[in-house]
C-alpha cells in the first residue's frame, strides 16, 4: 500500500468526525463560503486558465476528440457561469434545519423531525472543471463533507480550483477537512471500501463505470447507468410538434443520458407519420433503425427489437405499438426508468401514460432533454438518479439532505405506557 | 434449481409489471382492502388460531425458549391489536398522489413532483404473525407490491394469514399478484438476485442476518444491523429521573434494538452517581460492566472500552467522560447511529448533544425505547433504519414512497433555450 493510498483512508476517517461540525455550520457561514469562493475564483482566473492550458495541451497531444476538448476547457465564459451559479446557490433557501414534523406524543414529550445533511458524500465525476465547482458548492450549501475525484484529463485545473475552493471555505469558517480531493485512480477503490465512513457515493460517467461502482461497494450509490429514454407518438397528435420534439430530444445533445433512444409510434398512424419522420431524420442528420414492420413503410436499417439500445449517437430505434397500453408496457419492460415522453392531444392517453410509466420523469408534449436540475429550477444538480430510493430524477440541494428525530421529554419512560399508567396522546403542533 | 425456486423469480418478474397498476390503485380501494382484511381475519379467527397451535406445538417440541414462544403466539389479543391497526391505517391520510412541487418553468411548461409508491419491496422478517399483517397492510396502504418472507417457526400461521390477506386484497380490487409469499429459505437468495425487479429490501432480524442480506444483494437495503444505543448523564441532572430512564431503557425490553447498551457519565459526578446507579442496577436486575475508572468507585466487572458491545441482555457498559463533547465523540465513533439520549438540566449541553450526535434519534431526558413507529404516531412501522439514505429511524408509511416528476408542455424543446430564443421563467405555483 502506498503512502498516498493509506493517506486517503485516514483522511476520510477524520472527515467522518468532522462531518457533525460541518452539519452544525450556520447558514450564513455556508452562504458566505459560496460567495467567497466566487470571489477567489475570479481573482485567480489567470492561475486557473494557465492550469487549464496545461491540461488542454496534454489532451491535444493524447489525441482527445474535439467534443471532449470542449468539456475540458475552462475559460472566461465557464468561469462566469460557475460564479453566477455560486451566487445563485448562496441566495437559495437553506435546505437544512427545517422542521418537517412537530408532534406532541404525550404531555411534555415532543417529537421533532429536522432536515440535516447526509454527512460524508463521495462524488466521482467526469473531466469537467465546472463540475468540480458545482459539486463542491452543492455540498457546502447542504452542509455535507465531500470526497471529490474528478477525471484525470483535468488534473491541473482541478488541483488549482480545489485549492482555491477549500481555502476559501475554511477561511469563511467551515471546519478543516470538510472537503478532500482524491487524485489517484487507485484512491477510487480505497474510497469504495470506506462504508463505515462514507454515507453516499455519486458516480457520474459511462454506463460501464457506474456499474463498476455499483458492483464494488457496500456504500449506497445514487446515480444512473443506462439512459434509454422513449418518446411515444400517440394516434392523436400534432405532427409538427411531434417531429420538432423528436429532433430536439435526439440531436440537441446526443451524448446526454436524457437524449431519446427509442421511438414508439401508434400503428394506426404509421403510414402517414413514418415518411414524415424519415424526412425529419434526414434533415436533422440522424439515422433510423426500425423493426421489420417499420422497414416496410420507410427505407431504414431493419433491426430486431432486442437490438434496441442506448446509442448516445445520431441513431433512433423505431417500433410500432397498438396503443398507449402497449407503449407503457414496452417502456416499463425495456426502459431505464429515466425520462419518457408522450406526444398526444388526448388527455386520457396522457394521464394513463404519466400514471403508469414507472420512470423518474414522465412528460407530455415536450423533449426528454428537459430532465436536468438547472432546467427544473434547482439551481444546481449533482447528478440524475434512476433509483427509487432517496432521490429520483435530477438531484439538487434537497436530494443531499436526510433528517433526524429529536425527542424531548421530562423523564418519560416506555414502561409507563406498556403498563397502561400513561397513554399516548398524539397531537401535531 | 427446484420448481419452487424458479417459481419465485418468475412471480417477481410478473410483479414488476403489476406494480404500476398497484401504484395507480385508488385510495378508496386500498383503504377498502385494509378494512376487508380486518373483517376476514376476525371471521376466520378459529382457522388462524388452529394453524398457530400447530406452530406452537412444533416449537415446543423443538425446545424454543418461552420468550420466543410469546412472539410466535397469535391469540385473541394479538388479533384484536392487528385489526385495530388495520382500521387505524385505513383512516390515515393517503401518502401517495401528493403534489410536493408545482413549478412553471416557462410559459406553458409546468413541472409537478408527485409522491408515488416505491414499487416492489421485499421484506424478510422474524417469526411473528402480527408482523406479517402489519407489513402487508403498510405495503397496501402505500400502493407497493411486496414479497413477504416470514420466519419459519410460524409457517402454518403465516400461510393462513397470507391467504386471507391476499384474497381480501384482490377481492377489494387490488391487482392479482400484488403480494407474494415466500416460504422456502432458499427463496431468500433468489429474491436477493432480483435487482432488476425489486426496488428495496427490508430485512428484520439478527445483526448477522441483516449483515448477510446487506453483503449479498445489489438491491438497496433499508434497516439496521447493530443497535448500540447510549445514554449520557451530564453533570447537571435530576438523578431520580436519570436512574428511572436508565432502568427503563435497559430492562423494559432487553432484546430490542433501541435498548440502551452503553452509559456515559460525567466524571465530576461519578463519586455521587455511580453508587446510586449500582443500587438501581441491583434493584432492577441488570449487571454493570465498567472501565477500570468505574471499577474504582463501585463493585462491577471491569472491562476494556474495546469490549463494549450490543448485549441484548441485562448488562450495561459504563464509562466516564470529561464533558458533553467527549460523550458526543464517543457516541459518533462507537455508536450505531440509532438512538442516543442525554440526561441533563442544562439547555446548552442538550442543544449541543442533539445537534452533534449523528444518530437517527437524539433524545433529551427520556428513554431510548421510544424509538418506534407506533410511539412516534406513524400508525405502523415496517422497521427502523440507521442508514442516512431514503428513510431514517422508525419507518412508517412516508418511508415507503418516492416521487416522480411530471412535465407538461406544448411542444417545448431544449434547443430554443440553448439558442437563447426562449429563457426559463421559474415560478412556483
Amino acid at each position: 500500500m502506498s503512502d498516498n493510498t493509506s493517506g486517503i483512508k485516514e483522511r476520510i476517517a477524520k472527515m467522518k468526525l468532522v462531518s457533525p461540525y460541518m452539519a452544525a455550520s450556520k447558514e450564513e457561514v455556508r452562504n458566505g463560503a459560496l460567495l467567497a469562493i466566487a470571489k477567489v475564483l475570479k481573482e485567480h482566473s489567470a492561475e486557473i486558465f494557465e492550469a487549464n492550458h496545461a491540461d488542454l495541451d496534454a489532451a491535444e497531444k493524447n489525441g482527445i476528440s474535439p467534443s471532449v476538448m470542449k468539456r475540458l476547457k475552462f475559460d472566461e465564459n465557464k468561469l462566469a457561469d460557475v460564479c453566477a451559479g455560486l451566487e445563485q446557490l448562496a441566495g437559495l433557501a437553506d435546505p437544512i434545519g427545517k422542521t418537517t414534523l412537530a408532534r406532541q406524543l404525550d404531555e411534555g414529550l415532543t417529537l421533532y423531525r429536522v432536515s440535516v445533511p447526509i454527512g460524508v458524500i463521495g462524488v466521482i465525476f467526469e473531466a469537467r472543471p465546472d463540475a468540480l465547482v458545482q459539486i463542491s458548492s452543492l455540498c457546502i450549501k447542504t452542509g455535507n463533507c465531500a470526497v471529490l475525484k474528478g477525471g484525470k484529463e483535468t488534473t491541473n485545473t482541478n488541483r488549482v480550483l480545489f485549492k482555491l475552493i477549500y481555502e476559501a471555505a475554511v477561511a469563511s469558517g467551515l471546519p478543516e477537512g470538510c472537503l478532500i480531493q482524491a487524485e489517484a485512480h487507485s484512491e477510487i477503490d480505497e474510497l469504495l471500501k470506506c462504508h463505515e465512513e462514507v454515507d453516499l457515493i455519486i458516480p457520474r460517467g459511462s454506463n460501464a463505470f457506474v456499474r463498476y461502482i455499483m458492483d464494488n461497494t457496500k456504500i449506497p450509490v445514487m446515480g444512473h447507468a443506462d439512459g434509454i429514454c422513449h418518446i411515444y407518438v400517440d394516434k392523436n397528435n400534432d405532427t409538427e410538434l411531434a417531429l420538432s420534439v423528436i429532433a430536439d430530444a435526439k440531436t440537441q445533445y446526443t451524448a446526454a443520458c436524457n437524449a431519446v433512444e427509442t421511438l414508439l409510434v401508434h400503428r394506426d398512424i404509421a403510414a402517414d407519420f413514418l415518411p414524415k419522420l424519415k424526412k425529419c431524420a434526414d434533415k436533422n442528420g440522424f439515422a433510423l433503425k426500425g423493426t421489420a414492420e417499420v422497414g416496410k413503410v420507410i427505407d431504414c436499417e431493419v433491426i430486431d427489437e432486442s437490438e434496441f439500445k442506448e446509442y448516445l449517437d445520431l441513431i433512433l430505434s423505431v417500433k410500432l405499438v397498438a396503443d398507449v397500453d402497449e407503449a407503457i408496457e414496452h417502456i416499463n419492460r425495456h426502459g431505464s426508468h429515466h425520462t419518457d415522453s408522450i406526444i398526444t392531444t388526448d388527455d386520457a392517453a396522457a394521464d394513463k401514460f404519466m400514471q403508469l410509466v414507472d420512470s423518474a420523469g414522465v412528460y407530455r408534449n415536450c423533449s426528454t432533454r428537459f430532465a436536468d436540475g438547472f432546467r427544473y429550477g434547482f439551481g444546481a444538480e449533482v447528478g440524475i438518479s434512476t433509483s427509487k430510493i432517496h432521490a429520483r430524477g435530477p438531484v439538487g440541494p434537497d436530494g443531499l439532505v436526510t433528517y433526524k428525530y429529536k425527542l424531548i421529554g421530562n423523564g418519560h419512560i416506555v414502561g409507563d405506557y406498556a403498563s397502561g399508567k400513561r397513554s399516548f396522546n398524539f397531537k401535531d403542533i
